[in-house]
C-alpha cells in the first residue's frame, strides 16, 4: 500500500512503556479536589486509604510527577496481551473513498475485550503488594468485571464481584467467564449485605442498578480484613493506568513520522479517552501542537455536551467523594432503550477540566448511527467493534467523509476500545430494525440535574 | 525472562509467508484419490468443478508442487489480523513447574475467533476471481460461517449459510455475528430446498445436522447460477490454506533458533493440525528433524484412535466423493452430551495418509480434561481457550508435567486454534459440575461403522 505503513504498527517487547503518564503534571489549571462530603474539606490520603490501597491513592493525589514508573511485575503482565497495534485502516478508507488517512488503537486483542484490563493489572498487583487477600467490586455489562477477574487469577487474590442482577441474567455468558477466572460473582441487590437486603426489602422485584452494586461492594471491601474496593474508570489513578494506552500509540506513530490532525475517543467515565490522549495533550497543552482532540459520547447520556460543570457525587447512593465534574446528576438514568454503553452520569475530572478549559471538543451520537458506522466498519475491517468503540468509529467516519469533500488528507487516530462478541443483542436489535433512538428533553435533564447536592 | 525470548513472537508485514506448503509433493505415498461413488473411478477435475471453484479444484488435486504462491490480495486479507503471534507460555510453564518451555501458534485474534478464515479468505478470493456471485456453505457452532461471512464482506459476495436449526436457536449471537457481516442465515434444514422440504415433512420436529445442512448448501449451489459450495476442513485445498499457521510458526522459531521436540495439535476435521504441521513434517519425512507429532480428538469422537482406515463419504447424505481416511462412519454421531467440538466423523486424507504411515500419534481425551485444562490455561495466560483447541492443551500440558518428573527440557508447540468466547454454555457446564464425559463402547462404534460403503 502507500508509502510503506504496514496494516498494524506494533512495537517490539522491548519497546512497551516502562512509565504511564500523568498529565496534570502540566495542566495549566488542575481539576479540583475531591471534597469530603460531610466537611466539604479537600480529601486527605487517609479519607482515601480506608476505600482504595496506599499506592492508588498516592497515584490519585499525585499532581505533579509526569511520569509514573510500571512496575517489572505489571510489564509481564501486560506482556500477555500488549504492545497493542496502531492499525492502519486501509480497507475503511478504501471503502469510504477518502483521502483521510485513518488509524485506530486496538485495545481488544484480550480476552476481557476491552482496555479495562490495563487499570485491572495495576490495581490488583499494587493490592498484593499491600498485602491484602481480597478485593470487590460492581459490573454491569461485565468488561470490567472481567478484566478484574483475569488479574486477580494472575496474581492470586480473591475477588467478589458484585453483578447488576438484570445483566447476571441477560449475560450468563459474561458471568461464566469471569466465574472460570475463579471470582464469585453475586447477582446485586443480594442478600449478603446491609444495603442489599434493604433494597431487596423495598423492591422486592428489582433488576439492580450500578449504584446499588458499589453500594454493596464497597460495604464489603469495609467490612472485610485484608479487602479494598476498587473502580474501572472515572478517577485519576485509573485514567494514568490507560495512559498505557497513548503512549504506545505515540511510539508507534512517531516510529513512522506520523502526525495526527485529529484524536477521536469514545467517552463515558473517560479513562480511556484520556488514557488515549494524554501524551498528546502534553504537546497541545505546551504549544507544540495543534491537535483536535474529540470526545464522543451517546445522544442519550450527554455529560459533556449537555451536562453541568458542577460538584456531584461518583455514585447514585451518594456515598463517594464529591468531584467537580461536567455531569447529568447522580440520579440521572439513561433511557432503557440505549443499547450502547458509556452510561455514566458523570466525566473523568481530568477530562471535565480540559474540556472546560478548551483544550479537547465533544460530540454526542445516536445509537442507530453508531451502529451504522460498526456495521461498515466490521464489514471493511474484519474486526466487530463494541458499541462503546463505535462510537469513536462514527465520528471517525464522519470526519473521513468531510475530507472526501474537502479533498484534505487529515491523519486521524481513534480509539477502538473493545470487541463486540457479547453485545450481540444490541446488533441483532439494529438488525431487526428495532433499535431507536433516544435523546433527552431538556424536561428529563432537569430531573437528573435537580439530583446535584447544593454547590458550595 | 529467560535467554531473551519474548512472550509474543510476531513476524513483521514483510515477514508474512508469500507461499502455503503442500505436504503431498514430498510424502513418500501419496494418500489415495477420491472415488466418484458412482463409478469407483478417480475423481476427475471436471468432476469437482461442478461444486467447487477451478482453483480450489486444482489445488486439491495438485500433488506435485511444494509450495502453491498465496496471490497478493489475499495477503492483503491476511494483512488484517496476520502473521498471528508464537507465544511463549511462560506463565503457565510457572504455574506447572515444569522444566519444560511451551510455545503456542495463536489464531484466535480476529472476529471469527479461529484459524478458519485462513481458508475462508482464500476460497473466496477465488470464487470472486472466477466471477461467481454466490456462495453456499453450512455452519455448525459457527466459527467457519462467521469467517465465511467476513471473506464475503471483504470480497463483495453473496452468501447464504445454512445454519444446524437447533445451533442457530441455542446460538442467537453467532448467528447475528454472520448477519452483521451481510450474510444470510437459514436454519437447516429448511423448506428453501428439496432436501430439507422432504427431511421437514419425515421429522417435522427436527433440530438438523450438519449432514443435512451440507445437503441443502449443495442443492442451491447446483442449482443457483454463478454460486458454488465452499467448506471449512477436511478437504486437500482448506489443509493447504491452513499451512499459513505452521509457515509463520516456523519462521517465527527459526528466528530463535527454537526447534520444537514435540508439535501437538487438536484434530476435528484436521485442516488445522495439518496447516500447523506441515512444514515441519518435510522435514520429518525428509529425516532432517525427529519431531513427535500429536493428534489429539476427543475420546467421544475418536476417529484417529479407534477409527478404520476405509473408503467412506464425506457426509451423512452420503452424496460426495469417496476418500480413503480415519473414520467412525458417515452414520456416527458423538453423543450430544459432548461439548467441546471436533466432532466430524472422518479426518483429513492428508492426516488420516500421515497418521497409518507412522509420521504422528494420536490420542484421545476425555471433555471433563480438557476443560481442566483449558481453567489452568485461562487463569495463568490469560486467553479464555475454545473447547476444540483445549485439546491440545490438555496434552501439552499432561507432557509438561512428565517433563517435570523426569527433568526433561522438552520444547512443546502447540496450536491454539481459538477462542471461547461463545462456547460459555459448555464452560458452565464444566464450572457447575455437571459435565459428563463419554467414550463410546464397541458397540456404539459397530453401529457408525456399519455405515460405511462396501470397500472395494
Amino acid at each position: 500500500m502507500t508509502n510503506n505503513i504496514p496494516y498494524k504498527i506494533f512495537l517490539s517487547e522491548e519497546e512497551l512503556p516502562k512509565q504511564w503518564h500523568n498529565i496534570r503534571a502540566v495542566m495549566k489549571e488542575l481539576p479540583d479536589p475531591f471534597l469530603n462530603p460531610a466537611t466539604l474539606e479537600p480529601c486527605t490520603a487517609d479519607d482515601l486509604r480506608a476505600v482504595f490501597c496506599d499506592e492508588l491513592v498516592a497515584q490519585e493525589l499525585n499532581t505533579t510527577d509526569l511520569y509514573i514508573d510500571i512496575p517489572q511485575e505489571i510489564r509481564d503482565f501486560y506482556k500477555m496481551y500488549r504492545p497493542s497495534p496502531v492499525v492502519r485502516a486501509y480497507n475503511l478508507e478504501k471503502r469510504l473513498g477518502t483521502p483521510a488517512k485513518i488509524y485506530y488503537k486496538f485495545e481488544g486483542q484480550n480476552t476481557s475485550g476491552s482496555h479495562k484490563l490495563n487499570s485491572a493489572a495495576a490495581q490488583v498487583y499494587y493490592a498484593k503488594q499491600q498485602g491484602l487477600t481480597h478485593l470487590t467490586t460492581e459490573t454491569g455489562a461485565g468488561q470490567w468485571g472481567t478484566a478484574l477477574a483475569m488479574a486477580c487469577a494472575f496474581y492470586g487474590v480473591d475477588l467478589n464481584v458484585f453483578m447488576v442482577k438484570v445483566s447476571a441474567e441477560q449475560k450468563p455468558q459474561r458471568k461464566a467467564v469471569i466465574q472460570t477466572y475463579g471470582a464469585s460473582v453475586t447477582p446485586s441487590p443480594s442478600n449478603t449485605t446491609e444495603i442489599g437486603r434493604k433494597i431487596l426489602a423495598e423492591n422486592p422485584g428489582t433488576g439492580g442498578s450500578l449504584g446499588c452494586a458499589i453500594s454493596e461492594a464497597m460495604e464489603v471491601a469495609l467490612k472485610t480484613d485484608n479487602c479494598r474496593y476498587v473502580l474501572g474508570s472515572v478517577l485519576n489513578h485509573v485514567l494514568v493506568h490507560q495512559t498505557i494506552i497513548g503512549q504506545e500509540a505515540k511510539a508507534a506513530l512517531d516510529k513512522y513520522g506520523i502526525q495526527p490532525d485529529m484524536i477521536i475517543g469514545c467517552a463515558g467515565g473517560g479513562s480511556n479517552l484520556g488514557g488515549l490522549i494524554s501524551p498528546f495533550m502534553e504537546g497541545k497543552i505546551k504549544g507544540e501542537n495543534d491537535i483536535e482532540f474529540i470526545a464522543v459520547e451517546p445522544a442519550s447520556c450527554p455529560s459533556l455536551t449537555r451536562g453541568r460543570y458542577a460538584l456531584d457525587f461518583g455514585d447514585t447512593g451518594q456515598t463517594t467523594p464529591l468531584m467537580r465534574m461536567y455531569t447529568l446528576g447522580s440520579g440521572f438514568m439513561p433511557s432503557p432503550n440505549h443499547a450502547g454503553g458509556l452510561r455514566y452520569h458523570g466525566m473523568s475530572p481530568i477530562i471535565s477540566k480540559l474540556y472546560h478549559d478548551g483544550y479537547l471538543t465533544a460530540r454526542s451520537v445516536e445509537q442507530t448511527k453508531v451502529f451504522d458506522a460498526a456495521t461498515v466498519f466490521a464489514q471493511s475491517e474484519g474486526t466487530l467493534p463494541a458499541p462503546e468503540s463505535s462510537h469513536a468509529i462514527r465520528v471517525a467516519i464522519d470526519e473521513a467523509l468531510k475530507c472526501k469533500e474537502t479533498g484534505e488528507e487529515k491523519t486521524i487516530l481513534f480509539g477502538l476500545t473493545g470487541t463486540g462478541f457479547f453485545d450481540m443483542t444490541a446488533y441483532t436489535a439494529y438488525l431487526d430494525g428495532t433499535m431507536t433512538d433516544y435523546i433527552p428533553t431538556d424536561e428529563d435533564l432537569q430531573k437528573g440535574f435537580d439530583s446535584l447536592p447544593q454547590q458550595g
